[in-house]
């Protein structure tokens, strides 16, 4: 059989939405994914500025978007660096120009260490390690390729996921980074992606105090042995406002923030703090079989749902009941709410980060006009 | 800002898996998407000698994989043509030699009008309508290109979706379809997702005779009025035993039969059919914190997990607990059944359809030997 399959990439390159700076967003084919660039700008400096007033360093984690122009912009209003959670999506971020990247999470396996060490030798890198086989294979690599890269324990401060259990062990990893060539010890990562998505502002700040008291022991431990623990880095979108003034954080790694999917979107914020949706993903309504439905052409490929269903901002009285492959089915209070045939309704998915993840492009809108077409140039890039 | 992201396609270029022919499994990085060609080609021919003992039609669904490599096999096995979702999609197949479409859903807006009849210019298209303006509209945009396109009318048979809700309105739908220019009226589609997952093998096949018995009605409806309706098109991996047999059916659109995920996997097939599961995910586990605990390195973005959480089918005592947006938490019955940090572990995602999404090749097995690497090439096409 001919290699059929090498005739699609070019077709495939012809398929893109191909909207351009100057566009009206009602001239913007579905579904496309759509940044509110008001809404987003004005993310990015509320988060930027709750770090500064409390003398913590944001480091905002690119796994959210997957988008360098993101990045950029976060690093250019005073992030210190961008968190990535592979070797593969830290490579695409430092060939955008990101030059202090922490991968935060531990890194298994030959091809992976490989490239993690050539990246070290190129930007600054730094990684977490739980267990001494991953650690010790880390410095060889690095070894190998003359680089060096930071290093942080990772600490189960109730995440129930990687990281060591015990503050006993996660002095003997820091103990053998000092020993072993080629690697820097730089403190602890302690994150809880659980609490972040605690409804309550009073429960989620009480969530955040626990994990806070957690990282303390670890903290008292290392200063017992003498050992500097210079930077904790975890926190996220849902408890930033508690992470940042806790003590305990050098590093807040929220994500989200810049764009409030609809999970986040139904948390109990309080009065201190608000962030707004900027990520979209517009829709056009391509069947209302009845009076009160209407279906809408992108589904599961186009928007995440395991976290929950997306919401419909424009529409009230218009509630999403489920979303398929292809569809998302929405219901309407009454006929005079639903949604015309043929017209477009912008949804609030469920989950940013995976959603990010399903695009090759995020269209940026300044109001209703195109301003830019940024390439998510870490989709896919999952090793 | 000088364009930054333009640096990264070259090197997520280098980031692709960079398996070929003749690679162990062994030594294919993490996460890949991953087929086993013996169940793989199993499955293919348990559904092409079903649809062909019942003398029905076999459509396979493309949207199931994305993939043009596995279509011309399909084909090539005895399959009519195959069914897209989306116009992108449909091109993409086209390119890649495929002769007859069915676009299974309605098409609204402009540009995929434009596109459609393009196609169908090249190509034998055949789409759906449950909406005078949306047939009236595709006629225009035919006629505008000079192309000709067969039309399905969609009727609702219980899935609550798209497609018209009674007898009248199909019957209007399709005597439009006579009277307007470079349509031509083919028959109708009918489609009930929701049943597909109902999981005894009884209720299942009673389920698939009220859909039939739905049916039934449009075509007496059709008969009635002395219109011809030479297709009926429809059915899915689950019922596809019972819809093949119904006389009702000319045309099967399964897709998941090729593969079989989790939440297939869980249905009572009865003893007449049985289909292997053949598509994986290969992952690597990163981290072994608590005895009992195993972390992978797949996660949301490696497979899909909005129809329930994959299956460890190598490991009867360990069950998947979570799915993260790069992780996998895996919980062993006891320590002795735990993988081993560093270990390699096959999970069966639990929706094929938008795991195939998330990749841009999977990589075809022969026993523990790569036999090639094919492209996801529509991956991402649904517009």
């Amino acid at each position: 059989m001919t290699e059929v399959s090498s005739v699609c990439p070019a077709v495939v390159g012809g398929l893109a939405s191909g909207a351009r700076p100057g566009d009206a967003l009602d001239a913007l084919d579905t579904p496309s994914l759509i940044l509110d660039l008001d809404a987003f700008e004005e993310n990015l400096r509320t988060m930027q500025v709750l770090a500064e007033r409390h003398g913590v360093a944001l480091r905002p984690h690119a796994k959210a978007h997957r988008c360098p122009d993101i990045a950029l912009r976060q690093i250019a209003l005073g992030a210190q660096g961008v968190c990535c959670q592979k070797v593969t999506e830290a490579a695409c971020f430092a060939a955008a120009g990101l030059r202090d990247i922490h991968i935060s999470n531990e890194v298994v396996g030959a091809p992976k260490l490989a490239l993690l060490a050539r990246l070290a030798s190129q930007v600054q890198i730094s990684v977490c390690v739980d267990d001494m086989r991953g650690l010790e294979a880390l410095s060889a690599a690095l070894l190998a390729q003359g680089a060096h890269a930071r290093v942080l324990v990772e600490v189960d401060i109730g995440q129930k996921r990687c990281g060591v259990q015990t503050p006993e062990a996660a002095l003997a990893l820091a103990q053998a980074v000092h020993r072993l060539p080629n690697v820097e010890f730089a403190g602890i990562q302690a994150y809880h992606g659980g609490i972040q998505h605690v409804r309550g502002h009073e429960q989620r700040r009480l969530a955040s105090e626990r994990a806070a008291r957690r990282i303390t022991r670890y903290l008292k431990a290392f200063a017992r042995a003498g050992l500097d623990c210079p930077t904790v880095t975890g926190g996220g979108t849902g408890t930033a406002l508690f992470d940042a003034a806790s003590g305990v954080y050098t590093e807040i790694q929220a994500g989200s923030y810049a764009f409030m999917d609809n999970d986040y979107g139904q948390l109990d914020w309080g009065e201190a703090i608000r962030f707004r949706h900027s990520l979209f993903v517009l829709t056009t309504v391509m069947s209302t079989p009845t009076a009160l439905r209407a279906v809408t052409d992108a589904g599961l490929k186009s928007l995440s749902a395991e976290s929950g269903l997306p919401r419909v901002p424009d529409a009230p009285g218009v509630r999403c009941q489920a979303v398929y492959d292809e569809h998302t089915l929405l219901i309407a209070e009454d006929e005079s709410a639903r949604p015309a045939w043929g017209s477009r309704v912008r949804l609030v998915p469920g989950h940013c980060d995976p959603t990010f993840n399903l695009h090759d492009e995020v269209v940026v809108l300044r109001g209703r006009t195109v301003e830019a077409v940024w390439p998510i140039s870490a989709r896919g890039l999952s090793r």
